[in-house]
């Protein structure tokens, strides 16, 4: 998507430990107007007439997720990554590892809220090394839904996780893939 | 607003603790066209033209207002409670009690993306004791910025965040405002 690639030139800071920080736009201040754009371009890699839910984790999957559901008409659910006192009866539960927080986190989601057969479109905003979209493809299956794909906006190329998930045959697209990352040097992966 | 009291009544469970359960269409699965109708309640008691940015705080209340800033075609941020790698630089803090997690937390803002002047609508799915609230306009002020009201989905009219912050004159709306809450009986503050 080449707005994505255009915002990422103009305004993505890479730090060092190959971090791509974007958050003037997507993860802390968010250009919500963007996010519909980005909706909009996902809609045309993915069936959304079979889509039933969209799926992310918190925090920074929601926002992007929340704009998505709300063009598709779809309603969405996002794992919780602390069990709360809002949280009770049964959970989907799968342990992850967060890279950008250095530790082991537990992605829940009540299973009243996610049905056998239900078909799941994932969403999120970054993937790296895929620990998140892991953990809500597990979970996924656990419940006996279907998973229809994955949509993220910026895929690290560089890093395994996007491309272990396509050689499982999973219909991931990422609208903005970087293969490299250096401070002043960032190279996209062409566009299918 | 009529709808939400509606859907509070008929999906809403009553849990020990005072604990108001509307995980299936608020904050974990979430129904985004209501939120979309949510955000355009609000617009009918703020002067949408007169906010720059709409402020939040992770997790619950990030899909509340990325609507409604999709909808008011202004940018949102929220408000991060656990510093990760991304967040570097200067950052606004407070800390806050969290009553669901029962335990302290820190609220983060990267002063990059909050400057004096900017005014700052703060959108919130719900207040209880208001803890989240006092740490995003403590943040607000410690920027320079200038708080116009708050928006919020539902209110725990029995608890005292919402009428404090109302005393301290605050301009609050919150869409549902709940005096009373038993299982199988919950009451509603009459509408201004």
């Amino acid at each position: 998507m080449k707005e994505l690639r255009e915002r990422i030139l103009k305004e993505g800071k890479v730090l060092p430990g190959d971090i791509i920080k974007v958050d003037g736009f997507l993860n802390h201040r968010v250009d919500c107007a963007l996010m519909g754009r980005i909706a909009d371009e996902f809609a045309k890699y993915f069936n959304i007439d079979d889509v039933d839910l969209l799926l992310t984790a918190e925090a920074s999957g929601i926002a992007l997720t929340a704009i998505c559901a709300l063009r598709y008409g779809k309603p969405m659910l996002y794992a919780k990554k602390a069990k709360s006192d809002n949280v009770e009866g049964g959970l989907f539960t799968s342990e992850i590892f967060s890279y950008t927080y250095k530790k082991k986190v537990t992605l829940l989601v009540a299973k009243d809220w996610l049905q056998p057969g239900t078909r799941v479109l994932v969403v999120d905003d970054f993937l790296a090394r895929g620990e998140a979209l892991r953990g809500l493809c597990d979970i996924v299956e656990q419940a006996g839904a279907q998973l229809v794909g994955i949509g993220c906006a910026i895929e690290k190329g560089f890093q395994s996780g996007g491309d272990r998930l396509r050689e499982r045959g999973v219909n991931l697209k990422s609208l903005a893939i970087i293969d490299k990352a250096e401070p002043g040097n960032i190279v996209f992966r062409e566009d299918e």
